[in-house]
């Protein structure tokens, strides 16, 4: 398909602009894809408003985007389980399939993966994009491609639970209800974990949470969290803790409401990269810390948790933007924080 | 066994001294040992200079030592796995058997377990212990009742090796070469880890490392530690590293010394409880951490790998003391670490 | 608490009377418990029928019955999680507590459990029984003692989810749509399993088991069991089978359907204890099969999905006998298996 | 490297040939490898005497051997970790890297999988061969190409004792020592199994069992199998059993002399495919049975056991035939069984 296509870019710290390129043409292996949704994810934001996340630093023009949903619209050659029309969710991450980690079915530690709006490598705030086939995620029809935009922040959540051996028979507390707490809370009820306890501290997201399906929701800055938990589990503390939130006291009141031998999973980045623990605590209760870097074999099954009904991912989207409102759709992401749960790019559709 | 038997016990900080007590009379379940040999541990220290290790607290008179081996002298009649003149080695822990963690299998977890010398539980630095006669293991005819006294500290080392997977193929670094460093470093080879590193700052102890099966030793001290490991593992990383020294550096060089995916496995406590991690780092390499409190389920087999030779355990005594020098060992093992690997108290034998 | 008891006894092969007994007094660590239902199980009608199972032979008179639910009417000294008049669901298995299963956690391996039902052991067809208490799991105000009896067999289908580490994602089938059959799908939907298709080939059961919440049924005596399933899975197979209809014919059709690499959790007893198994094929898919002997640690678990609405235990029942019509109750059992699913015998209430 | 080479090939059941073909031309990310020694197989033996196994059906002129080790003669230009001179222990399977099995690591079970010898892909009794670089694993100087080429079948006994969680602490038994009983045995061993007993009917190889480092040996024809492990074991039954023999009578006695909770793990192929198993005795035990087919991620390991001393590799080999020879190199393995344990065929070197 020639032509011509419309691609935002970051131009510079908190500027966004537009550039005219050319729609890719897929490889053998490959399809071309017409974006319809792309959510904004944190990591997005921090670039816009930094420049870099650790060594990754953006050079403009640089795409942002690495949640994206669409319709295949041109099939290479060599492709046969998708055809155009087909609708999809895009795993973002190419991984070099031959290193150890690819070979061990641990690919998203690749450490040679090409991973959407992660620098140097563009993302998908833009029209089209062609992405190996094996990567594309047919939806069922019931499933919308605003859903399947979202399978990308599900499988952060479900790759957390599956650390975390989540199951039914647990009692389970998540530390943040932004989009990963709330997709990590339902993904722990996915997985049948009967109570999720969530804890924030701003009301709106916690109402989220419970709209969403969260068993209860507490509020850290109006509540003592140990206490309410202590009290919701007959004194006996969580058996596993998710913790989103990336700060170091919720980490701390990760370690102390959790029952003994039990298992709490780090998603959550803190500012500085660094957290302070009470590690001897966490020594006397023999607790295990697992963490979450993206995901690995989420797809299929996320998107059928989806279809199946288990999963509530329209219910996170609180905001959508034209991709001509990109610059507004970024700015008002960073200043609305206790606002917004997720908020997402429409591309077309 | 009617009579007095002499116990050693802690005065006052820093104070030891003897009473004479009751040998006591066992029950149904349990068998009299004669003690021979009990190690010294670094609670014990602990307890001796500071009086107390987090709300344990010491009320004098108090009987330390945990680490016993000895002949038993008188078997309860419900008894019928050993026999007087059995030598054994004694698990220090009662634990209730019907709590959560007991019916699970994780009796070191027991809310209400009884441990030796550690408050207000009495220990054994003295003539005689009844004891419940399923925590006395026996040993074969080629295993000393000096190495049934180090049982103890070994089935920590294997606990290390047990929660952190350890198993041949692997390359491993441990963190520390006292005591619990070293038998974690022969846990490993005894579980057929080929290489393992040892890292210390004292030449004494590394020497030991080596003398005892280490692959290889870095001198914290005086080399850089991850450009070591980097260089010993081929650029990528240790697969499992074991850390027993309880210090902020060795930790954080833990996370920066692992490959993507590895283990770390936590034994040591630092000294104030806290530790200052860069978890973004371990998030991005998607680490988990293990955390050891004592040990289950271990007597037997690590009996079985002294006995059969994998395990030299003889080898980490560096020094012995009778019990009527224990005011000397206690105060010698404090102001020589250096020197001392492991003390030992010999009451019989 | 004094007084006489009516105790249904099975006289003889085939033929049951009642005894007067006296009401058992709770010592320290048990409870007294007036029963209100007990279920009837397989091996309840197997002894009944044949006298024996394997090395387990009927002395008559001899109580069967082991699915009990009630409510505390007594309470030993040392009890203190129970008080009168807390309803219950009763773990038939006492163990020993020490052996190396018990201390490992797998304590339904115990050589020394004593299991309701299973001689010499009376069961509990029968006005009250005193029991362990810490084997009495107190019921929620929503969770019936009808239910409460049912725990029993639903306990099995969990411990067989579990064994088969059931979850989220996969494609399960259950071969049998009996009592067992029908709990281990609704344990498999508890845990998350999307698409649990139940196989038999009584009509009535397979109604049963779409009522209870199967994905599919398919008839094993009208449609081809392979292709169907080929079919359900996009030619793949089946991620997990659980095998309860204890047949050849069904165990070689768990090897045939599953996918490669797949599970196969065997609950079912075949009546000769043998059967023929195309292992090569078992092999070339590098299958795992697990069994199941009957469960451990399920009963607070089994007791919250329940109450959570996840599991429609009382779905499951057909027919409830009255105590003094137990005679009928087994012989109709017996005589009219293509239209009983669950019979239960209704003591009091 | 241009030219002609000699290459052995079956020309019909029990008739070996030669033929003159081209030395192959390594793609990009090839290395062409002069063979040195390629041993010689069950699987081998098994075409040679009946044309089939299973499905896959020789069509002649076809190449058998799939066990090769040799010398790195020219390297594609994509290659890195290999240059000319490197010796190299194969990977005989090229998968597709992009199936379900593949991306999640378990290799081995990809549906597109081309092994050699495996028709219709040729196998390696012939001079050279290009092959996927990645298979091939560069050998340390003190590990020798006839080694090389037997990390193939150890490869399957190390696959064996992982599928098996072999450990320190368990007492182990091998069924069957043949080539597979011994690799595994010595599998067990390297991973830290202290005891491991073999069982076979031939003396010979018993003996070679024996001097390869068997714990103990059981004659079957002779000595009452199950009665002699359970002396070995206290009573308790094996931990552990590796089945290798791939009949009946040893499957049979595997289930029979395991502990209740234990593992069997199924590597032989019985003749006719299909067994007939005592499965309630299965069930009682709650015994698990996992499979083995051919091995994933081994290689590096294996290497590595037999540099360290571990496994005595060299130790298994019987005989060793020159090219020139390989029909009575057939033959002679067909009809000696009892003589041989395993034959080589020597390329060049």
């Amino acid at each position: 398909m020639e032509g011509k296509m419309k691609t935002a870019v970051m131009l510079e710290i908190g500027k966004m602009g537009f550039e005219e390129r050319d729609i890719p043409t897929p490889k053998d292996d490959e399809v071309l894809v017409k974006l319809e949704y792309v959510g904004i994810c944190g990591s997005d934001l921090h670039y816009y408003e930094s420049g870099a996340i650790g060594d990754f630093i953006v050079k403009p023009p640089f795409v942002l985007g690495h949640e994206p949903g669409g319709t295949v619209v041109e099939v290479g050659k060599n492709v046969t389980h998708l055809k155009v029309g087909d609708r999809v969710a895009l795993e973002p991450g190419k991984t070099c399939g031959h290193c150890e980690f690819c070979k061990e079915g641990k690919y998203n530690l690749c450490p040679d993966v090409e991973f959407f709006a992660t620098p140097p490598v563009d993302g998908v705030f833009q029209e089209y994009v062609a992405h190996e086939a094996g990567l594309c995620f047919k939806l069922p029809d019931n499933v919308s491609t605003l859903e399947g935009a979202l399978i990308e922040p599900l499988a952060v959540g479900f790759h957390a639970a599956i650390q975390g051996d989540a199951h039914l028979g647990q009692k389970a507390v998540v530390m943040g209800a932004g989009c990963i707490g709330l997709v990590s809370m339902m993904a722990l009820k996915a997985r049948g974990v009967t109570e999720v306890y969530v804890v924030d501290i701003m009301e709106k997201r916690l109402e989220k949470a419970l709209e969403l399906g969260a068993t209860g929701v507490i509020n850290g800055a109006k509540e003592d969290v140990a206490a309410r938990i202590k009290e919701l589990t007959a004194g006996k503390g969580a058996d596993l803790v998710i913790e989103t939130a990336g700060s170091e006291i919720t980490t701390r009141q990760a370690i102390q409401i959790t029952k003994k031998g039990a298992t709490i999973v780090l998603v959550g980045y803190s500012k500085t990269g660094e957290v302070t623990l009470p590690m001897s605590i966490a020594l006397d209760k023999e607790l295990t810390f697992k963490t979450v870097f993206r995901y690995r074999h989420i797809y299929p099954m996320a998107i059928d948790a989806v279809a199946s009904g288990k999963v509530n991912l329209k219910g996170i989207v609180t905001d959508i933007f034209d991709l001509d409102d990109v610059q507004k759709a970024m700015d008002y992401s960073i200043h609305n924080k206790a606002e917004i749960v997720k908020g997402v790019i429409k591309i077309h559709g």
